[in-house]
């Protein structure tokens, strides 16, 4: 076994994530770390919280990062809200939508899926109906932006609709959280994950959750346990509350929460109106180029995301041939196609720090050169 | 808000970890972060599984890294596992064997609880007499080295007397991973998880899991499915597995593995053996200076482990206060108590890369000047 330290190239990360991360955010995650009940260290939790309840747009108290990936905050949201028997509401436009049917039924809960065409956003007249249909269900899960397609559904409406029905919402917000407008107290979402290492552009590992007073009620009214224990969010919530001492749950991945600490203060002071603006302007400079050499978008422009750009492979291209040649040539990365659109599209990622002028003419040049 | 960068100190970490951290692993954390499906990250985590089964002393296959900290390790090892009614024997003398039980029920098994004194190992004739009483138990599971009194358990024994009732095993291995002589083939253990940031010296977030061949037999035969989708190692395997493609599963701690992997390579580079033997010799320059200062520990010499030392807090003293001092006045962290002990005891860690000559001073140092 000879192996050495692991060099990696510097890579432009213009996949469906990670995304580029700025020399800043990488600097403060190697700083030394310090124990996870230091008292400096939960000083900075409470900064991350504020923090983190400005990305969210929302007072909710419950407001904090789940120390695992994306993934591991969708189910925190299920295993928390769902109890064995309730029936969900489950929106499936894409992968993550499927994966959210997957978390209702190993959480016990029954799931009433509503189809749409991938590419499409979830609809909200099926919705409507089917909340007429189940008067007894109890939760109304989607997602806000489909990373595996790049479609933008209408949370706001959903938000309202759930709320006019009665239902809680669990909502996907991996991909638009400091992407795309997502407000949280103002559209009346219960339970919201995103992950860190999309438009936050901070490494990947943790995932923000934000419950509403309304979610917090239903966990405490619970009859049965959380399935999960690192999940079980009653358990958690002594370790990040600001009130006294905290108690031990389990040990904080500490220097990536400084990443995320800082990566959030980025977003801060540029705005979080000037992030979505950014990402917006990317995405027509992008656009322009793309339709210019001839390819063609999976999603229509009303519901399409900045910062997923799904576009058709042209026929006859070799497309693994091709991204391996931007990989090899350009250290730039774009992504492949997922589920029903593998082999058939690509995605191209302008995320957080990734979303920047020189990071679209090198991709925009880069398949250029590529292709032709 | 007026939130600015945290800037750490640099503490020195004596506590239960996380443990102080080589400067060589944080330096390999901020590397740039690529894709965590490029070809160069796959390879990357090829060497880890190989540093990883060389730490673990296993030809197991199935030998990763969890995404998240030693807690899902735990879960992860439980909840693929056990499957509902399993009866499970769980050996507690400490605050992680309790823990173990909670797995056990929250995954629907049964659990038979074998106590054992807080600071006492797991005695070997209970577990005997509990084996033969319940044939019908289908796993053992119990703590190597207990984090909360410093007691370490003959594991080798009890992996013999698993083997000899034909039950499957599943061993805590978090504070005695890289610290302790632990050799996962030769004593014929089967689900075996860690921490990275206890004698790895890396930072906390990832759990290093490995399972055997009936381990995996066990998964492969299950009638019902794992509750967890995040930690279903059904779906993990394709994502880790050497041969082809990597399938999509989760979005990988990028750059917290780029520090398991240098963090594992220094450990070969010392050589397990020359670690432990690291890790025995401090203990005993700690123990002579702590026994000169009338300190006693909890554990008994023959169980003790090197690596975290538990020692009673004379009367008369506030313990909260020395901690603190410690902390504000030498940057130097120490344990406080946990469950049954805790404000009765500090823990001293001497974990991984702090198990260094200076630091074993340096806090024999500040006991005494901060105790008179």
């Amino acid at each position: 076994m000879s192996i050495q330290s692991f060099i990696p190239p510097h890579r432009i990360l213009m996949g469906p994530g990670p995304s580029d991360i700025s020399p800043q955010v990488l600097q403060a995650l190697s700083r030394p770390t310090v124990g996870h009940l230091d008292p400096l260290f939960i000083a900075m939790m409470d900064e991350l919280k504020a923090l983190l309840k400005y990305a969210f747009q929302t007072e909710n108290e419950f407001t904090i990062a789940v120390s695992a990936p994306g993934s591991a905050g969708m189910e925190t949201c299920f295993v928390n809200l769902i109890e064995p028997g309730d029936k969900v509401i489950v929106c499936r436009n894409g992968v993550f939508g499927e994966r959210m049917r997957e978390n209702v039924v190993r959480a016990g809960g029954e799931a009433v899926v509503i189809d749409d065409e991938w590419g499409k956003p979830v609809s909200i007249d099926k919705v409507e109906q089917a909340l007429a249909q189940h008067s007894d269900a109890k939760v109304l899960a989607f997602v806000h932006a489909e990373t595996s397609t790049g479609a933008l559904t209408d949370a706001q409406a959903l938000g309202a609709l759930a709320k006019q029905h009665e239902v809680l919402t669990i909502v996907d917000a991996v991909t638009s959280l400091g992407g795309v407008p997502l407000k949280v107290d103002d559209w009346q979402l219960d339970a919201v994950y995103s992950g860190s290492q999309k438009c936050l552009s901070c490494v990947p590992g943790l995932s923000p959750v934000t419950l509403s007073p309304k979610a917090i009620e239903k966990i405490k009214n619970r009859t049965t346990p959380v399935q999960s224990w690192f999940l079980d969010q009653s358990l958690v919530l002594g370790y990040w509350s600001g009130e006294g001492k905290r108690s031990y749950h389990h040990t904080a991945p500490v220097n990536s929460l400084y990443a995320l600490h800082e990566a959030l203060l980025i977003l801060k002071n540029e705005g979080l109106e000037n992030a979505w603006q950014r990402h917006a302007i990317m995405h027509q400079k992008l656009k322009v180029g793309l339709e210019k050499m001839g390819f063609e978008f999976v999603v229509d422009e009303a519901s399409r995301l900045p910062q997923l750009n799904a576009i058709y492979i042209p026929e006859g291209i070799d497309e693994a041939a091709v991204r391996s040649r931007l990989l090899e040539e350009f250290n730039l990365e774009i992504g492949a196609g997922l589920g029903a659109l593998a082999g058939k599209a690509w995605r191209i990622g302008l995320m957080g720090y990734g979303a920047r002028n020189e990071n679209v003419s090198l991709c925009l040049r880069a398949l250029e050169e590529t292709m032709s």
